[in-house]
């Protein structure tokens, strides 16, 4: 069921194909004000760059050309000249002094170039002085070659800013610098259905995807985004994403300009129900820091990336292969009709190898029925496994049976896709076997894959059959094929559950942000006091507690707080409390608690802690201790993470995070990341926690973190305690840093 | 620098080849008795088959052998005839009444038979007879084909043990049933070096391996096991371990017919330094169940098959790709000269993507020194990063100084191993390159990988360049590349320090033994204080306790065991003692264990709850809590766990599990796998636990495991507190059921 060749995919727009499938087209992204920003300063919105005329520009001035033998501007003129009279551009050499280039007439300068010039592309080492000369003509576009940039380190870096503030000033958009001329490739046009369109901040990483087009899956366009001085990614997510043609986007990328536009873009696309798929280095320390140094972007932190990505439904891979894998079924396949999945194969051992695979990837394999199977059975010998994996034991290939038993698991309801793998090949069975799966492909609406295993890759059935059909995807490995399906199922299950974030994001700050504002001590830590008034302000629980500066208002306050309770030193720089002994627990009585005010102001003295006085508090125990907090990213600026709390959250780092703005899903999302999360559910006969007060603190600490975000270094409730159900969270200490 | 075209290895044996890589060859596997059993009458030694007749038989019968059109006997016996003309092996149909099948003369009967005969292929759809009929004879081998055996349910299996049972008392050794005849297929023998060895329980599954042999990798035996009534996968690897042509040894395994054959084949490999590279089915539940009913075999619980297999140094993976990719790389590639890793490539952007993934991995990619990179300066640019990965910028691969680079990776002493990604083929340059590449490797003992980047595969360079050559490891994907590198190196380090538990398995209880059976109580729980005496009998420390059955008893003992204490009713039957409030804690003067010992027995009354009385113990706070134990494998029988303890334990599962016999080092390793494990490191200030005690601790456990297994049902240590370092381990409560 792959789109390409469905008739009414190769002429028409995105919007016939989607119909087609029974969905419903998104509309456009539709805003009141294009300059809309929330709360934080951040921007709700940013424009679709019209970039029709960069990937087709009908006249091209080339500035720097040359054919002079062994110049390299000579052969980047060559491959410009070639592609210009294949799709019928025009092209202008500029040269001071040439009157030709391989026999095309030059211009003198920039100047003198004619008015309808799409784009220019600059050949020169040091494109700052062209680019203010074309700010004076009319020219749309740029691409700069030169390399010497932000990848060197400070001095590069300093040199793109002006690059860029030239940029910005000129009114034309620019690709580059430190990028070639992959958008100008010779693109297979006899290809059709829907396209990946690539994005690659590295030229060469986009060669394994643009060679796809030799395996018989079409590519449009190819963004070779450089250094991003002007142009980035984001902006190519967008445009890709309404282009009708597009069927999914896949990238390559080391850094991000900006983690906001690509948030923006990312949300553009899924509202589209584009399928986004990426990869961007940075798993590692080691990985982060190299591809740092080549292309002088930002990595940001690899979980916070990972959050963003999954928030917005980027499908990230690892490798080139599984970009390559899962793009093209993501572009090619249309929605699926059901998430099960059947695995069919002529042997009982590769039907249980794979199905083990599948079901450890999570997807469904359901078990066929009585009836189906009873169906199955009449071409299939009685004592072969047809429930799921279905084994036809190698004969019924050869004949009729074959095609028929094809169809009947793809007639069955419970079925999206069927898997077939090839184990190895077996001439002239195999060639059958996909051959009815071929045809068997051009007649339903369900997903075929094949996985044709050898190793060797020149066989027939292979490389003329499957790679000839549009309908059936066909992979090299089991392991990429079941990532691509089940990137698939999940990408199509999400958009259509998508509701974008920035729709509800808030613009104007809550009546909480003035009582707050007067709580925040600019470059201090707040104390523990201070600290959870600021949550009190926001409408977080906190504990009954009073601040005393006696013994005597102590047994007076414990008696306000109702007995146990907890007593702690108070103060705006005291860290570690509990490893000093500033803190005491379960004090029962007036007695207790005189003597606790005297040795909390004692250790107080001896580590030379200066104290704003001693917290009474009333005592929360039975609940689950969680961490939630705030933090900033240096590239998605303020984020939120909750964790389980304790020596947990420190030994097993068990804690998700989310970039705001992010809605009640996704928190929820968020908490059912963690790996301790039954604790939530209670175990060992407690109770359940109460979900929904600790979901809303984590909204209320988001709220916090877009608007006191500029002012907060950092926020962290630690310990908050949740309460069994219907009883809410209580925050039990927290810790408050001003910028 | 892979083994094949080195001049030592074509024709000597493995010893030469090790030697030549400065190894000590292994010396054979020496016992006393060949029937030594350890403690718990499981054997330490099994006999390696004579498999050479088999796999080269000069004579072969073939009974129900045909050539009459349409029956699938005939074709296999076309198959046989053309592979005995081949090798020049003698064919005998057998067949009652025609004189001959293909031309070649028949006899009437098994009793008619020469006396020379290797191997007797069965035909027939009921083995049995004719295996009777074999005993005979001095027919040495035979392979059944039928199927309809354990593979089918009860009946099935009834059917097999007949048949195994006919195979024990014949004399003879049986491949099969519901087997093929893979093991006779055509082989190339113009390919030579070490070669992988091939195991598959389902046949369709190796033929990606066999298909290696078109990409030039020698492959030397192949042993489809089917069923494995009597030949076993453990058989196999036992005998592959000692052929000195097999460089690695590639299992397909869906179940294991024995735990402790395989562990004592894969010791075998392990001594012998031959690398066991393995696809287990039976990742998930579901996988589990669709094998069994495909071989009728035991899976075993999955994680401690992965344990099992991690504790021999066996090598799994999920793919069968990846089975290929590492089976080649370690049959081929000899001892590595070091671990460290450098990434060299034509772009910025693929050395970091790779670099990413590569210390993802967990590879070391130490960083060139200043002198060699000034070295690589000389021909690559100055601003191109050449401190690992390398990144030459495309055009020093066009000339001298490509090679020049390479050489320089490669004499540097950090390097052990470089991988060039070959991301997109850019001729005429990647054609240069990758020559340069293999003419590299041939001069230099380290490891020269290649990964062809290109989807499409059917480039010279990759074909003929790469193919050809037989010492540069080629890939189609960064990830099977690194995966393969990681298991070479792991590979090599695990059989370097491998010593095996089988020297030092015991074979006589241990003194504690006979205090132990005394106090077991068949079919029963023990009481608390009965599994305490239990684990201080194999020298475990446990608090200081008594066991009371007054109040006033209760006091006197307190006094003995030392204030505060711990009270908690003690019976035979008890579980949940916690949620039943049967345990008091923290009890500092006689009024309260007064009080406490009333409050016990009432409860206990209430609860209708048999006491043999109530536990007075010593309190024991400030560790670490574990959880050791002791529980029952279907396949592999006794295994011991250890995880944290606690709500940790029980909410994430962090345990890690061994199979006796295992020595000090695996039970370290089994405490390091622990997510949780920087516990016992201590954090927030505690002090690192005695990581020692608990070790010895895990090792006790495994003698009780191995001596009183057989009427243990289960053990459970919960919780073992582990005091600080030098203060030893403390069993605090355990849980103990007698068979």
């Amino acid at each position: 069921m792959l789109g390409s060749t469905h008739g009414t995919l190769t002429t028409d727009s995105r919007r016939a194909r989607v119909i087609a499938c029974g969905e419903q087209r998104p509309g456009p992204v539709v805003h009141d004000q294009v300059d809309d920003l929330d709360v934080s300063g951040r921007p709700l919105y940013t424009d679709v760059p019209d970039l029709a005329r960069f990937f087709r520009p009908e006249s091209v001035a080339v500035i720097g050309a040359s054919d002079a033998e062994g110049r390299p501007n000579t052969g980047i003129t060559r491959q410009l000249l070639a592609w210009a009279e294949r799709v019928g551009a025009r092209v202008h050499p500029v040269h001071p002094v040439r009157p030709s280039v391989f026999g095309v007439p030059c211009v003198a300068s920039v100047a003198d170039l004619p008015d309808q010039v799409d784009l220019a592309v600059l050949l020169v080492a040091d494109p700052l002085p062209v680019i203010e000369e074309l700010a004076e003509t009319k020219v749309k576009f740029a691409v700069a070659f030169a390399s010497g940039f932000a990848e060197t380190g400070t001095e590069g870096a300093e040199a793109q800013e002006r690059l860029a503030r030239a940029v910005r000033r000129s009114g034309l958009r620019l690709l580059g610098p430190n990028t070639n001329l992959n958008a100008f490739e010779r693109f297979r046009e006899d290809l059709d259905g829907p396209s990946i369109a690539l994005i690659t901040q590295s030229g060469h990483q986009g060669r394994p995807l643009f060679a796809l087009q030799e395996l018989g899956i079409r590519l449009s366009h190819w963004a070779p985004t450089g250094n991003e001085a002007d142009l980035e990614t984001a902006d190519f997510i967008s445009y890709f994403a309404e282009q009708p043609e597009v069927g999914a986007i896949a990238c390559y990328v080391e850094g991000l300009k900006d983690g906001r536009s690509f948030l923006l873009a990312a949300d553009r696309a899924a509202r589209r129900k584009v399928p986004v798929v990426a990869v961007k280095v940075g798993r590692t320390e080691a990985g982060a820091r190299t591809a740092a140094t080549h292309t002088g972007k930002l990595t940001g932190a690899d979980d916070v990336v990972d959050a963003a990505m999954r928030q917005y439904g980027v499908v990230r891979v690892d490798g080139l292969d599984e970009l390559q894998d899962t793009a093209a079924l993501l572009a090619r396949a249309r929605a699926p009709r059901s998430d099960g999945v059947v695995v069919y194969s002529i042997s009982g051992g590769t039907g249980a190898h794979v199905a083990d695979l599948a079901a450890g990837r999570g997807l469904r394999l359901p078990r066929l029925s009585r009836d189906r199977q009873a169906e199955l059975h009449q071409w299939i010998p009685e004592y072969l496994n047809v429930a799921n994996p279905v084994d036809n034991g190698g004969h019924p290939v050869g004949d009729r049976r074959g095609r028929k038993i094809i169809d009947a698991i793809l007639a069955d309801p419970e079925v999206g896709v069927l898997i077939c793998p090839v184990t190895g090949p077996f001439p002239p069975l195999s060639d059958k076997l996909v051959r009815d799966l071929v045809d068997a492909a051009e007649e339903t609406d369900k997903l075929v894959c094949v996985v044709w295993g050898s190793p060797v890759g020149t066989e027939q059935a292979y490389r003329e059959v499957l790679l000839g059909s549009s309908r059936v995807a066909t992979f090299r490995t089991v392991g990429n094929c079941l990532t691509a399906v089940r990137a698939w199922l999940d990408h199509h299950r999400f958009v259509g559950d998508y509701r974008s974030p920035f729709d509800e994001a808030p613009r104007l700050p809550s009546p909480s942000f003035r009582k707050a504002e007067a709580l925040m001590r600019p470059g201090q830590q707040l104390s523990e006091h201070g600290a959870k008034q600021l949550l009190r302000a926001y409408g977080i629980r906190v504990p009954r507690e009073q601040l005393v500066t006696s013994a005597a208002a102590a047994v007076r306050a414990a008696a306000q707080v109702g007995y146990p309770v907890v007593m702690k030193a108070s103060g705006a720089q005291i860290a570690h409390k509990t490893e000093l002994g500033l803190v005491k627990i379960g004090l029962t009585s007036a007695s207790q608690v005189r003597d606790a005010y005297r040795e909390l102001t004692d250790i107080a003295r001896y580590e030379d802690v200066s104290l704003d006085g001693v917290l009474v508090c009333q005592m929360v125990e039975q609940g689950v201790e969680m961490v939630v907090g705030m933090t900033h990213d240096e590239l998605f600026g303020p984020t939120v993470t909750a964790g389980l709390g304790g020596v947990l959250v420190e030994v097993l780092r068990d804690a998700a995070v989310r970039v705001p703005p992010f809605g009640e899903d996704q928190a929820r999302d968020m908490l059912a990341e963690l790996r301790g999360r039954a604790l939530l559910d209670g175990v060992r006969g407690r109770p359940p926690a109460d979900l929904d007060a600790l979901v809303e603190v984590v909204l209320r600490v988001q709220r916090m973190a877009l608007e006191l975000g500029g002012q907060l270094a950092e926020l962290d409730i630690n310990p908050l305690m949740v309460l069994p159900r219907g009883q809410g969270a209580v925050a039990l200490d927290a810790l408050v840093v001003c910028r």
